[in-house]
């Protein structure tokens, strides 16, 4: 495919030099690269389709870098990083040394603010636009955010913060909703016409649509609906983002650059908070990705952009996500008191089955954390069972209402914390790394770390039966292939379990003890195999095995922790810590993720990069115990 | 004082059976006995003295502990703790062994939700009814939440989630805002008054007035401003409460027994989300309270009713608060990048002077811990300083945006967290023991434990020169009484001091090293020296002092790690961890806080039972290296 045009445009200044004439033919020839590029890496494609225009306009018109872009989520961003210098390096896109899916402020002086997480961009921009008037630079930021984005508490909060003035000052705060509805209305004059458009054909219409009934649960939709028919009858036809302080436009079609284009002109030239509602669609241009929008959210690998997303030939593995959405179903058949709760991850946490299954039993609370576990504790008060399904980075968000609401009261909710460890792909701003050590500190938790498939099932299932709240972590994708047993049952309370014993001779000097916690279970035991070293599942952090943990310090030279979690605060302190409070005293040598941000990529090129794999398992101890042949192992310390 | 009706309450049953013309006395003797009760043990009042008559009618109307009553924050329950059997524990309250200041699930059958925190209340309520509706149980749940709580993000994503339907079913749900403005509009008729009293009289009328204007950042503000515009020229009333499915009725006056209990009658009969809206006043009943509800929020300690709250004749000793609060104010002077950010604690955090000096450089964001962290993180992409003055308990509301938006991207942001450690009367809600763990283990994050009041002075100078994220801790109250230096100068970054040497000859077999985190610094030295050890101030959690400990772990043949947080993942673990990465092995004792919710009481017996006063230090270390004469101090585990 040829990009005459978008070949010329090396960065915005390029764009803003073309007539404005020629803006079409460069958002055409951006789509199609948009299109092409994601066909040949992955990655998210529907969204980044539908803001091709915006993008294009918001280049042209606004002084990019010196006027700031904050885009909310920040998946939607590759058309913005093909405009701003990096359309070269898009076939690196997500993978290991190559340019991230989400903005960075490492990588570009246009991405002003870096993203992953949802519903920050108006809290930042608002920070951004504060801090120009402080300075008394004459700058404009805005925050790109979705209608789903802004269903988070934290958006409301950030709304309303930037409406009002501070110690005399407001920002030039510029915020665009992005309504990606996939069914347009076609433009109509009246003025009840106009209002149903604006709310029925932004937030809530598509709901209507069994497709979409996820939005149905997001905090607008109701909103949206009565707002409609209050509004209806007025003569003035305030939103609710006026009420917010905010000079509200729109919706204007986020497609129609001759509507955006002049708008934004406008917009700029304004002081004070402003927002700008659009419509566009996801997967914009590209037919088969307008047609099933959430089949095309994201492509997980090549496809031919004339065939589209194909099934792959050979299924994949079963995948943790799969396993915790069977045992779901499983549990809930016997047990009335079961129900689950997620936090807008219905497909991402696998609870489509049993949403479908047990509707009456079936919370998808919007993008709102927080309330996902206070509205567990809530019900598990009243003697339900609560499971909540939420990825380890997205539980940081609902921190205090782990310990505040749950934990203090010491309520039986189970935590499924899907997408633990590395994520890959999505790097830094999702990974999984930190859960162990927030949740272990927490007085009355218990942490389940299953090593496999059917080891996750047996531990939700323990959890369950558990009379205090549990999280149970396990990694995003499949495992070692342990097929379930259909079977439930209880693993011994707090109990490891023995999977390999050395047969190197108590005293000889070299007895190591590999302590694994989770999946790295499996690299422990291939390098358990190769070191001649006892290997032990211990599946919980806590409660720890301690007798186990002293019966093995008391038969062993040195112990091994391996976790796929920090390092600082996380498994091996704890069992570190415990062998303190024994008053036991040998070496220990602490394998986990290193205290940095570690970036996107390839799973298992990660793992190996962080020493987590069999081979960088093994070089690690080797190095501390084996050749040290002037270290001996203990008292190394003289 | 007598009580002669109130003493013939013992549980709400009791008071359901008097006719409601007796419910004006009991009201009355209830509110006597608050202010007689706080005045002999202090704890919260102005709240207490508000809510009265609506406890009085919702124990009345309602069927509790059947119904279920949620209390927002929970620091205005002592007349339902007086109502529900309690009475006569009223003198034990917020003292060690005594009953707690908030509502616990533990305590009585009437207290549904423990509470201490805000904006809960709505997502635990709504748990319940949606947990009613399961089971098929006709039951009620209430939800009392003040206009201060609604302004959280948190409570948003309740209010949107209890007003749509799940599965086909809706709670039985009320939420009672609980309004208390401090100068009620006397009622008036017409629609165009009804509406400003509605909104103006609730949210913000107070607002205009000085004494109140901490309101004016709330999200409500300007929200209400804009709203009463807009609606004034309605037909139809409708309130936002409606927009998110709520039934609305209100205002009315919550101190009206027979507007209340008719009122509640009525809700008690309708099915599916309530939302009634009440005004009352802080300190009502008692006339100093009434004229300066600030004050009178809550008793230090003892009082005379009669005279009330009068300043003590000796002035309290220097606090850690206020030592920052004299920092910011320098700070800003030297530096004009400085700003202070504040969730609605200016008074708490002592930025009163701070907002006098710096209007302009000074953000009150309303209870909005997340928006509060990620506006600094876009006032610092901005090249501004932000410093967010936050409880240590509170950033636990802010944890994701803390690594997302702040470390990720290495944000030079100054975190002053206040109230680390115990808090003493406030109890496990409110504990500040957890954040070690939880900040150390975030990449990019620096940890500073000041030992005194100069050395917290610097450790904010410190952080505050620092190209990166860092959290100050310092505790409640004052410390050890070291009167800061005018002069502000950098500590050596990263780096402790040894402030005690022990005279035991390397190799005796009993030179012990302490090392210390924040102001234990000082039970540690006391200790030291009757132990003849090593004392040293390690300043810096993160980045540890890696050469030090080393030296100390070669220099002598025992670590002891003291700190006022939790053990589990804490500054004790952050020592062991660099011994096993630097492949040093000696016996390390590591003292801190227990693994469980340490209760209500006087900071210092609490510190003693948890065995962090010098004699339990003493006695710790005693019982674990110098009384075990069958255990060596090397080589323990044979």
């Amino acid at each position: 495919m040829e990009f005459p045009l978008l070949n010329t445009i090396n960065d915005p200044a390029d764009l803003r030099r073309l007539p404005r004439t020629e803006l079409r033919r460069v958002a055409d020839e951006l789509r199609a690269f948009v299109v092409e590029s994601v066909s040949k890496t992955g990655g998210h494609f529907g969204s980044n389709l539908g803001t091709v225009e915006l993008t294009v306009a918001l280049h042209y018109v606004y002084n990019t870098p010196h006027d700031r872009l904050v885009w909310d989520v920040g998946h939607q961003t590759y058309p913005h990083k093909i405009l701003t210098g990096r359309r070269d390096r898009m076939g690196t896109l997500r993978q290991l040394g190559g340019i991230s899916g989400f903005p960075r402020r490492d990588e570009s002086e246009y991405d002003t603010f870096g993203t992953g997480h949802s519903s920050t961009s108006i809290s930042a921009a608002h920070g951004m636009a504060m801090a120009a008037r402080l300075k008394g630079e004459d700058r404009r930021a805005v925050a790109i955010i979705g209608d789903g984005s802004m269903t988070a508490g934290m958006a409301f909060e950030a709304l309303n913060n930037a409406g009002v003035s501070h110690g005399g000052l407001m920002g030039d705060l510029l915020v665009i909703l992005n309504d990606n509805d996939m069914s347009i209305s076609p433009p109509v004059g009246a003025l009840n016409k106009y209002l149903a458009r604006l709310m029925s054909g932004s937030f809530y219409s598509a709901a209507r649509e069994g497709a979409k009934s996820v939005l149905k649960n997001t905090p607008f939709y109701e909103f949206a609906r009565r707002f409609e028919e209050h509004t209806k009858g007025m003569v003035v036809p305030g939103t609710i983002f006026e009420e917010f302080g905010f000079n509200y436009v729109g919706p204007i079609d986020g497609h129609d650059l001759d509507a955006l284009v002049p708008m934004l002109e406008n917009l700029r030239e304004k002081r004070g908070p402003q927002f700008l509602h659009i419509i566009t669609r996801k997967g914009a241009g590209y037919k088969l990705a307008e047609a099933d929008p959430v089949k095309y959210h994201a492509a997980s690998g090549k496809f031919d952009p004339a065939v589209g997303f194909v099934k792959p030939a050979t299924p994949p593995k079963l995948s943790f996500t799969q396993v915790f959405g069977d045992w779901l179903c499983d549990m809930a058949e016997q047990d009335q008191r079961l129900v689950g709760i997620t936090p807008a991850m219905r497909e991402g946490s696998g609870m489509v089955e049993f949403h479908k299954r047990f509707p009456e039993r079936y919370y998808d609370v919007g993008i709102a954390e927080q309330h996902s576990v206070t509205f567990a504790a809530g019900l598990a008060c009243e003697g339900l069972k609560p499971v909540v399904a939420i990825y380890s980075t997205f539980l940081q968000r609902a921190y205090d209402q782990l310990i505040h609401d749950v934990a203090i009261q010491n309520l039986p909710v189970v935590f499924a914390l899907d997408r633990a460890g590395l994520v890959g792909a999505d790097g830094a701003t999702h990974a999984g790394n930190y859960d162990i050590a927030f949740t272990r500190c927490i007085p009355n938790m218990a942490v389940l770390t299953p090593s496999d498939e059917d080891e996750c099932r047996q531990a939700l299932y323990t959890a369950f039966q558990h009379s205090g709240p549990a999280t149970v972590r396990y990694p995003r994708g499949a495992g070692a292939g342990v097929v379930p047993r259909k079977l439930m049952s209880a693993l011994p309370w707090g109990r490891g379990e023995i999977r390999r014993r050395s047969s190197v001779g108590v005293g000889t000097g070299k007895r190591i003890a590999l302590l694994a916690f989770g999946t790295v279970l499996h690299p422990a035991l291939v390098a358990g195999e190769r070191l001649d070293a006892t290997v032990v599942n211990m599946r919980f952090v806590k409660p720890l095995d301690e007798a186990l943990v002293a019966e093995i310090a008391r038969t062993h030279d040195a112990i091994v922790t391996i976790e796929d979690g920090c390092v600082m605060g996380g498994a091996g302190s704890a069992v570190s810590e415990s062998l303190h409070a024994a008053g036991i005293d040998i070496p220990v040598l602490q394998l986990g993720l290193p205290d940095e941000f570690v970036e996107h990529g390839d799973p298992a090129k990660l793992m190996a990069a962080c020493g987590l794999d069999a081979a960088g398992l093994e070089a690690s101890i080797t190095h501390r115990f084996v050749d040290r042949a002037a270290s001996p192992l203990r008292a190394a310390n003289d």
